[in-house]
């Protein structure tokens, strides 16, 4: 180790989230070394800032490195961030806002730290799983609390004209429908992210007697998925109305983007199978009597990522490679997607 | 002129539509020399193609100079282009299918002939028109017998993953809707095209007996637009059921991919105010509840284009620049939208 002393030949990426912070070390082969995951420290953001750079000096301490061999630290916030200055805005879960986070993160470490939107950075992340042409213009969709989307467009990260592409839970698909916290009313976010699909079970739950809902209080948008595996009818019957919402703002996307494949992550997506089939089917049943949807519309472009791949993090790691001396940074066949990232130094 | 004879410093730009070309004629400084309209020739592929060559011949004649100072001709089609190739498919209004157009007027010409779909071409024209940072993201929508975008993002024509990005007007706007051509229902062009304002307008004559619909038959959308603008009643309900339907579809491109910008044209635009105060008042409605559509959904971000001004034709001109001679190409302060446009020579 002792002769690599004053190479920087190792990348961290952080997914930085309101529960908890992950922490990826790797090497320049993209091999990871160590991956770190601790509890988010929520006192105040001074305390949040401390808490993430002690949890990357750990991870890279557990590395059996030091942060002298770090060429960047790519970190992913949930906010609006300004990735020339490392500025971010209403990161609301942190309790963020117009905090130079970048300039001082990277004083404490020394190292630059590059920041990003973590929805945007999971996008890069799940093209860099997924690989391939498709991949190429792909959407990473997040359904939890909140719906929102990272988009890589023609192997570029997409952050649109105010930086805010992406906010796809704010689409208006149910006019005149239920409130959403944005202040509005029918977006996507107020009838199929976790919240609404945790209303409708309660709803369910009050009309049925015969449910496995009943049991349960309060119902969350999990419970709704793990009765609605067991089968449960009114369960069941929420799920399918969340999933044609849902289709039906994928549809959007795939029509008007022509999007080459859809990533879907966040907490409601954990349901697995029972989240996604229903989304499948009714975006087959929108695809049915359409050629130009058949044609754009194809059922393998929507994917799982599995649970334990951490996309966030991964997008963060890349968001650092071109900090990478040259020499190190060779990139590998299939992994094209890395082209697309072009990380602007903080420091 | 006779010192220039072997010189290359004009471009010529061309929109060919169902109805007519248009042929533009410009220098390398993109001051327009000349411009030409004529009938679109529709007896069979190769005729039309020979009209379109011959009105390039014509236009570039009647600015005083010959094919040999032309660098490149670019072209607008209303099809599927493979823009590599020139190979375009699915030109319906053309009746072409699987024509290698781009080398067959490149070799009647003798000069470099770049296609690209028409749609995507006016929205290259429409950045140049707007001009200025909000254009580097930019929507062409056009409205006429059909609905479809063209899309420059990040200051690129965005194609997508299959080339067939900006086709909006299958959107899914009202599920369970009237059927489209597409095959389907309830798609943005089955209630917001020409024919759908046509066929609203027949119904709402034939439901009102004091309307000014009555006198026409049949009627047209921009009869409709015209009823309007004299404040008929039953014209006017269609104008808003319309408007509201476009207006659901923008918001949707626009808090999905963050836009800087949006001009409309296309046949049913020219109405003009009459056709863009009623969609402007929806979105205005969409706004009013919330925070992020309110910074998103700026009122001044819907443009019509000047009637006047043929974005296609301008776009066209634009996709050959490239061919230009570096010494020629100078660029201009405040056309930064060109730098997107990276032509593909053909031959």
């Amino acid at each position: 180790m002792s002769s690599h002393n004053h190479r920087r030949d190792l990348l961290v990426g952080v997914d930085v989230g309101g529960t908890k912070v992950a922490v990826l070390v790797v090497d320049s082969s993209l091999k990871a070394l160590n991956r770190l995951v601790v509890p988010t420290v929520l006192t105040n953001p001074q305390a949040t800032l401390a808490g993430i750079a002690d949890a990357i000096e750990q991870a890279v301490g557990q590395a059996e490195a030091g942060l002298d061999r770090v060429a960047a630290v790519g970190v992913g916030v949930p906010g609006r961030v300004n990735t020339q200055t490392g500025l971010v805005r209403r990161a609301v879960n942190l309790g963020w806002d117009e905090l130079p986070a970048g300039q001082l993160l990277s004083a404490r470490l020394g190292v630059p730290c590059l920041l990003e939107n973590d929805v945007t950075l999971a996008a890069a992340g799940a093209q860099h799983y997924m690989g391939g042409a498709a991949s190429r213009n792909i959407a990473y969709v997040s359904v939890g609390t909140g719906i929102a989307a990272g988009l890589v467009l023609d192997g570029r990260i997409y952050r649109g004209a105010h930086g805010m592409a992406g906010e796809i839970g704010h689409m208006i698909i149910e006019p005149g429908g239920p409130f959403c916290r944005c202040g509005a009313r029918g977006c996507l976010e107020a009838v199929a992210a976790g919240p609404a699909i945790a209303r409708l079970g309660e709803e369910a739950a009050n009309s049925s007697s015969h449910t496995l809902l009943r049991r349960y209080s309060p119902i969350t948008a999990e419970i709704v998925y793990l009765a609605g595996k067991e089968g449960d009818p009114a369960a069941l019957g929420v799920i399918y109305e969340v999933s044609a919402y849902l289709a039906l703002a994928l549809q959007q996307l795939i029509v008007a983007y022509d999007m080459g494949c859809i990533v879907i992550g966040g907490g409601v997506s954990r349901g697995g199978d029972i989240f996604l089939q229903p989304v499948l089917r009714e975006l087959a049943h929108l695809r049915e009597h359409s050629v130009l949807r058949d044609e754009m519309l194809q059922p393998d472009m929507i994917r799982l990522l599995p649970p334990d791949y951490d996309a966030g993090a991964w997008g963060a790691v890349l968001l650092g490679r071109g900090s990478l001396s040259d020499d190190l940074a060779g990139r590998k066949d299939g992994q094209k997607g890395e082209d697309s990232l072009k990380p602007a130094p903080i420091l």
